[in-house]
């Protein structure tokens, strides 16, 4: 929603409102680069997960449209990338029924949609709804290779009844090593970027033998897209928290604390004079999120529900945002605060633990280079 | 955003597209009638605070406008609010500098917009601002009645500090039981609830003897509101989770689960052959909130990430989700499923551990009354 009483265009992050989301183009254009660089050394085909960026503005810096071949992971962002001019799009969750007629829609509307399930009653349901509406469905079949969340084991007595359920629609399997957020170093994130390639090469073999051979071999997750393992016989690779990454990636290694390119800008609201290591920030559980993966990095790296820069997005070693209400946070220092720093009014950047639900609180980007100068606003699609 | 592909209105909890909200109007109206009616017997004029609602539909059953008066949480509310035509608007957050202008233009336009502030610095920024400007301000002194968020404790010494800063824009004291989560039983209520009032108290008498006469006294939580404490001298009193109450509330024994008023309806998109004891929905970190506050209830009252209902709204006992994903949720059943329950492409509906958040992913609220069919869709006001 627009404000009822709009502001003129803001320049500066001195005059915006807060609290709101900052992303930095610089960081940004290097993370994309960076992946696009190691992908392309790779030899594999990438197809960016729009899921954290949500952003057209986003997306035709990272695959630009008509040509360009995203992932998503809600019916509403499809909707709104087909808007903009995308034509190559993944839909890669489970695709329940009743989300038949908006991927119809999308469909007829000349959108090259793929769709993903995993179990034969959702099969079934996909073909029958195809035959009735006389429309050509392309869907991989969901595989698990390790991470436990959906999709079918590679030696799964059920892949080939999914196949055999889905008939002329079938197009090949796709994998998420999202176990790699488990792992804390490189060889960790080969190992399951091993475990995607394995296991679509597993099933994808199963499945040829059974006469429905696979177009599509599709993986990926931002820390495996990165390691240097072979992408023999996959035909493209997937990532999307890479573009901003976030404390959590650094916390495991896949990025510095350098890389991140979103934080939350939010004006200083308290600074209780009882408690001098502490300050109350607008930014609380609505703006930061309350995701605390952090926690389970351990001593040292628990980030709370986020890291401390100032207005300049410069780190303020050791102060993190324990605890969060609505709209409040509490930003708590190992030191007493100088009585100069930090005082009401003063702006601070928050670094996010997780940037996707960070994100997701957000109708755009205030997007600067190095500056506090903003130089565009960059919206998003939310929701469903 | 709207849709691109908008879908006819829905008619039935069968049709829309999930995940989505769903209001259930016979609890919604009830949880209002109750709290009014506990209100009128005390005595306290009511004030209800919108950041759960956040939508003008719940409002005008709540407080209906120009009269009624209301409380918000941020400023877009506040803006929200006096577009749909209130007139007397709390903006129950410390005020930061950054934030008068919008301030000024809600005054501006005839809205009467209490303020607030604990510290000297925000205080004098908000009085020369208003000089300068020409604004008349009406600003409440935020007062710690124990809950160790913001504001200042009663017996502190900046608190007639604060005041002289305020000057003529000083209207009186303000303050919020939050640590009435802690507790968990009515006795424990009441004692926060006594917090509170004494607190206003011993406040506005330090403040009448400085010079300074309190003409607003407020204060206010869910579960304090309920209790019987004596509201001598106190002018109005805040709640806002009330309205839909949510799983931790029932945890703590400030509702039951029938009084429930808001669930996320979801599909279900996976049944993985070798959990017999899983399943999955398309409602997950995002349409549920990362919220695991009724974990430190301790065991049996752990709901997870929300308790699950059919889709009728009756609860499955023992069901929870247990894990959540951008847009997946696991749902784990203490027994193995029926083959026949829960169904690919079946629907549930997960009650929030906490409604807020949950209901601030989502920008409408599908309203039934005790069947599936949907009586109509009220729109939310999110983000600042």
């Amino acid at each position: 929603m627009s404000s009822v009483f709009p502001s003129p265009p803001a320049a500066s992050l001195e005059s915006v409102s807060t609290p709101c989301l900052v992303l930095e183009r610089g960081r940004l254009t290097r993370n994309l680069a960076c992946m696009a660089a190691t992908l392309a050394l790779r030899g594999g085909r990438f197809r960016p997960h729009l899921k954290t960026a949500k952003s057209a503005d986003i997306g035709r810096l990272a695959a630009p449209p008509p040509e360009g071949a995203i992932t998503v992971s809600t019916l509403r962002e499809a909707e709104y990338f087909a808007h903009h001019g995308w034509r190559d799009i993944f839909y890669a969750v489970g695709l329940g029924p009743g989300k038949l007629p908006r991927v119809a829609a999308l469909l007829r509307s000349g959108v090259n949609l793929l769709t993903m399930a995993d179990h034969p009653d959702a099969a079934a349901a996909l073909r029958d709804f195809a035959q009735r509406e006389a429309l050509t469905f392309r869907t991989v079949i969901e595989i698990d290779c390790g991470d436990g969340r959906a999709g079918l084991p590679p030696e799964s007595a059920e892949l080939i009844a999914v196949a055999r359920a889905l008939g002329p629609y079938f197009a090949g399997v796709a994998t998420h090593g999202g176990h790699s957020y488990e792992e804390r170093d490189p060889t960790g994130f080969a190992r399951v970027a091993q475990a995607e390639a394995d296991a679509l090469r597993t099933a994808a073999a199963r499945l040829h033998a059974a006469g429905f051979p696979s177009s599509v071999l599709s993986l990926g997750s931002s820390p495996t897209a990165l390691t240097g393992v072979d992408l023999a016989g996959i035909t493209e690779v997937r990532a999307g928290v890479y573009m901003f990454w976030d404390v959590f990636q650094a916390g495991i290694g896949a990025c510095t604390l350098d890389d991140i390119a979103v934080s939350v800008l939010a004006e200083v609201i308290g600074r209780p004079a009882h408690r001098p290591n502490e300050f109350l920030i607008d930014a609380g559980a609505f703006a930061l999120s309350k995701d605390i993966s952090t926690a389970k990095l351990g001593p040292g790296r628990d980030a709370g529900y986020g890291l401390v820069c100032d207005a300049d997005g410069n780190l303020q070693p050791g102060l993190r945002v324990t605890k969060v209400w609505q709209e409040h946070g509490l930003v708590v220092s190992p030191a007493p605060l100088a009585p100069d720093a930090f005082r009401i009014g003063s702006r601070v950047r928050i670094l996010p633990n997780h940037a996707c639900p960070t994100a997701a609180a957000h109708d755009r980007y205030f997007v600067v280079d190095h500056t506090r100068a903003v130089l565009a606003e960059w919206t998003r699609v939310n929701g469903w």
